[in-house]
């Protein structure tokens, strides 16, 4: 089958997964996710991170993904040695991050890597990565679309993602977080919104009108309490939709297979009817509708002559495959990250039958081991 | 760690795991599930179906389950030779059923099935499943409860499940399905509940004073679209909350691991609160927790002088445990069926680093599959 579009991440985050769970986004972010950052994200963090959420992704089938982090040129770097595809965003963020200074700082910054990554390698596109409407002002998520229309490139932010993001925008603009956007042109060119959790029927139409890819995250939406998406009003308003982990600390995986099935049931439960979203429906989000909603259709996300060989296979061998009525209900409903046996991309096996061949994985764990050891002994010693 | 209690399944119906999804419920029911049950459950059905069950259980670290389906003979034996401790239901229905004409002919038969199996096996309990207050009447399931009390039998129901049922026990008795059930003295004796998704707040309060165990199906809940259950609710109220997975068709396996995380998962997001059920309780929940719901507290669900000796051992080698700040954090938001390497019951090691011991898992998958390919040309020539 075609390899799955992870349409959303944070790959580096992989060395956070499980630091911190439970507690409030506050809390969260104040006394574990940021101070673990502040401290320890560097490139080499940043370069072990992508290695071990690449091995997790390319593991579990994901031939395509869409990262957000620190450090673009390093991920872009691990994903030209892996194998694996790409859009690396140039993050534009203004505060001080662990590789810039402010929102003009990283914008120069982004520009950089923008230029040093175009048409460098046929599966890595950079990408503008603005942050979110709470941490850009209007006028530079404005100047963020304007150079990446300088350069022909694509965005990913998060948006409407919690009430708080919406209730932000409109005190300070009087506007919901799309209509936002849309009145400072901020949509005028190839737009990835992950997340979109609160678009108002107002907004839904926007976002199918201006062909914005709306990159559902159930699990995280779920477990950091964001709230539930209105998938199927907007798939019913032609809003292209596909799926995506979010980092491996709100998640804390990279499994698209439990996307898929998260994105179903929570639309069934949330509606009280189990005829929404079916099976075959999510499998498309995760592959087809996914490439659609990032900008590859008709490259990735189908089988067929002409476009690019990112394929997977997935063993029905397991106990949970057994007896077999139909694959596509056992792929969305049964299958995880352990059933992937074998993975292409553009025509390179990247896995077979279970063994990683573009990754010393072995020295990836060691590595990730050493600096998580490292994080957790700095956040117990803070958090005493 | 302890192995995990599943408390409510319906084991054999593994063989109907994808058979139909994504339907409306009586669609469902009336043109897959009951035909391929009327035509092809038998006792050849239910033995290979809870072998195939008992794989998966034991594959992914369950221990103890409580099973509710035909021919209780057949699946005592299939859990006497696997070596797993099981609660077994003698089901009671007020209609034709695989092994039953009505209610009083599965009485009668069902109080054979306790009689032969009452002492004979330290594993295995017995137990009375009437199955629902929509099938079986006020007087029905007063004389399941009287046949229960004379062996000292536990008895499994589902209660509460969906609106659908409520509605009936308010049309039909005038009261809400657990005030019914108190009213007629059916909470006279220990007491599972199965799925339990709409109590009212005064029906919450009867579930802790009567010691109902109750047995939380968030998978199923979500698929099937029966709703969300108050687990937050009712744990403040004191009373004993277990998880299960519910049969394979409505699920589609039988993986406690996900059970935990999409309880956590699904209350977070339904309270807008990520502070709620945290990790550690739903693994209490599905340990401890669920042992106290099934009455076998003291017995199994912890690690210590004792209690009988059922535990697993879980691998964290895979990507998705790498880095390991908190195990269970891990345990909980990462675990799947396949990390789970081996597995101890009374003392008897059933899988030992992935190779089952105690099952020809070779001649159970043929089987399976033979028997399915037969219930799928049926169901296609019955639905062209």
């Amino acid at each position: 089958m075609p390899g799955l579009v992870n349409g959303h991440s944070h790959a580096a985050m992989t060395l956070l997964r499980g630091v911190a769970d439970d507690l409030a986004l506050m809390d969260w972010l104040n006394n574990y996710i940021f101070p673990a950052e502040v401290e320890f994200v560097d490139a080499e963090f940043v370069r072990i991170g992508t290695e071990l959420a690449c091995w997790e992704m390319i593991r579990g089938g994901t031939t395509t993904f869409v990262d957000m982090y620190y450090y673009p040129d390093v991920i872009a770097e691990v994903v030209e040695d892996c194998g694996l595809r790409a859009y690396v965003s140039a993050t534009v963020i203004d505060q001080r991050s662990p590789d810039a200074e402010n929102a003009s700082d990283s914008l120069v910054k982004g520009a950089g890597f923008v230029e040093r990554w175009q048409g460098r390698s046929s599966r890595i596109t950079p990408i503008y990565g603005p942050h979110a409407n709470y941490t850009l002002n209007a006028e530079q998520l404005a100047a963020t679309r304007a150079a990446a229309n300088r350069y022909g490139a694509p965005i990913s932010i998060h948006m409407s993602e919690s009430p708080f993001e919406v209730q932000y925008s409109k005190d300070t603009y009087g506007m919901t977080s799309i209509e936002l956007l849309e009145s400072i042109g901020f949509l005028d060119g190839p737009t990835i919104g992950a997340h979109v959790v609160w678009p108002t029927d107002r907004e839904i139409p926007i976002l199918a009108e201006r062909k914005v890819g709306v990159i559902h995250n159930p699990t995280s939406n779920m477990k950091i309490a964001s709230g539930i998406a209105p998938v199927t009003a907007m798939l019913a308003a032609g809003v292209r939709v596909g799926l995506g982990t979010d980092g491996a600390a709100s998640n804390n995986d990279l499994d698209m297979w439990e996307e898929m099935r998260l994105a179903s049931f929570l639309q069934k439960v949330e509606q009280m009817n189990p005829e929404v979203l079916s099976a075959s429906t999510v499998l498309t989000m995760a592959t087809r509708g996914g490439a659609a909603a990032i900008g590859l259709e008709g490259e990735v996300g189908e089988l067929r002559p002409g476009l690019r060989a990112d394929l997977i296979q997935v063993a029905f061998d397991d106990v949970h495959h057994v007896p077999l009525y139909d694959v596509v209900s056992h792929l969305v409903y049964v299958t995880d990250e352990q059933d992937v046996a074998s993975v292409v991309v553009d025509g390179r096996l990247l896995m077979r039958e279970g063994n990683l061949l573009t990754l010393d994985t072995d020295r990836v764990a060691a590595e990730a081991r050493e600096l998580a050891g490292r994080i957790k002994a700095a956040l117990e010693e803070r958090n005493q």
